[in-house]
């Protein structure tokens, strides 16, 4: 940011009065432009432990697979954004998605939200920003060309909950789980 | 938004390539200027079934009664957004937060997110956002002084939860909650 959005004059970075930490000010029409962290929403579509992941035709991490996920948009809701992009990106829908993991990864500032619910079809494709879209079983999981830590993080819990309530016998209902990224990951974001 | 940032030139609102909604566009040196919701992070800091509120010092709604709550800032993660707002309104600490709502605002453009959890100890007081902090028991709770209806809506949902543990003889152990604010309520934020 080098120019203020309303006055076009040249932006100062600065702490405001009663603030404790800098910001970008304007010092002509005293606008303060503050910057906060952006949710990336998305799902993580499964088919009778199946898996579903798209190959990433954009960058960043073009190549590399990826759940359905992308900025959520003023207007909708978390869930609203999270069905969007699984529709833009997959042509997929999702039946009674519920919220599954949220991962903050503090060094760029994002949160990441992903429901889970099962496939309403199998009548999936790829959208624009895909190269393909597939079902993976667990064993096929390509663990070594996942784009985001966050896309791994989400298949691995769901793995072990999963395996958990075949061990335990317990209905397959999912629990909520918060993480965070660490700092040690944040090449391969 | 009425100049770029980057070069402050006048800016446009318009389509983009490759994009189905408008956006903020420099045509002077194609810089896309997204737009995204907010996230506000806070807290449900509770006490053998007393729940904390701060009397807001400040606008909006100020006067009113709310959760210790803010706008989340780059480079922390929710549960640190939450805590931090919770010591600068209210001097207070919690142990163990745990996710226990997220509330979609669409009409506002805001998410926000709190996490529940005790109070470490009754060493509270007010910070400079707050004009008075105190426990309330379920009788005393001002539900028409309260700012806000995501503060309302954690609130009632809260001890709902807390009856039906009582009922039920579980474990204090509350889920977690996944909702949207509607359009109608839109007036009281």
């Amino acid at each position: 940011m080098k120019f203020c959005s309303e006055c076009a004059q040249p932006i100062s970075k600065l702490v405001p009065a009663g603030d404790n930490r800098q910001r970008y000010v304007c010092v002509s029409c005293d606008t303060i432009h503050y910057q906060n962290p952006r949710i990336v929403a998305g799902t993580l579509p499964t088919y009778k432990g199946q898996v579903l992941l798209c190959k990433r035709a954009i960058e960043p991490r073009k190549g590399y697979w990826t759940l359905p996920a992308g900025f959520m948009e003023n207007g909708e809701t978390t869930e609203e954004g999270a069905l969007r992009e699984t529709l833009e990106e997959a042509n997929a829908r999702i039946q009674n998605p519920h919220l599954y993991t949220m991962i903050a990864v503090p060094h760029i500032s994002q949160v990441h939200i992903f429901f889970q619910g099962e496939l309403a079809d199998l009548d999936f494709s790829c959208g624009p920003e895909s190269l393909e879209v597939r079902l993976f079983d667990e064993v096929d999981i390509p663990w070594q060309e996942l784009a985001f830590p966050t896309t791994s993080t989400t298949l691995r819990r769901f793995y072990s909950d999963r395996q958990q309530t075949i061990d335990n016998k317990q209905s397959p209902s999912l629990p909520t789980h918060v993480f965070d990224i660490p700092e040690k990951d944040k090449l391969k974001l």
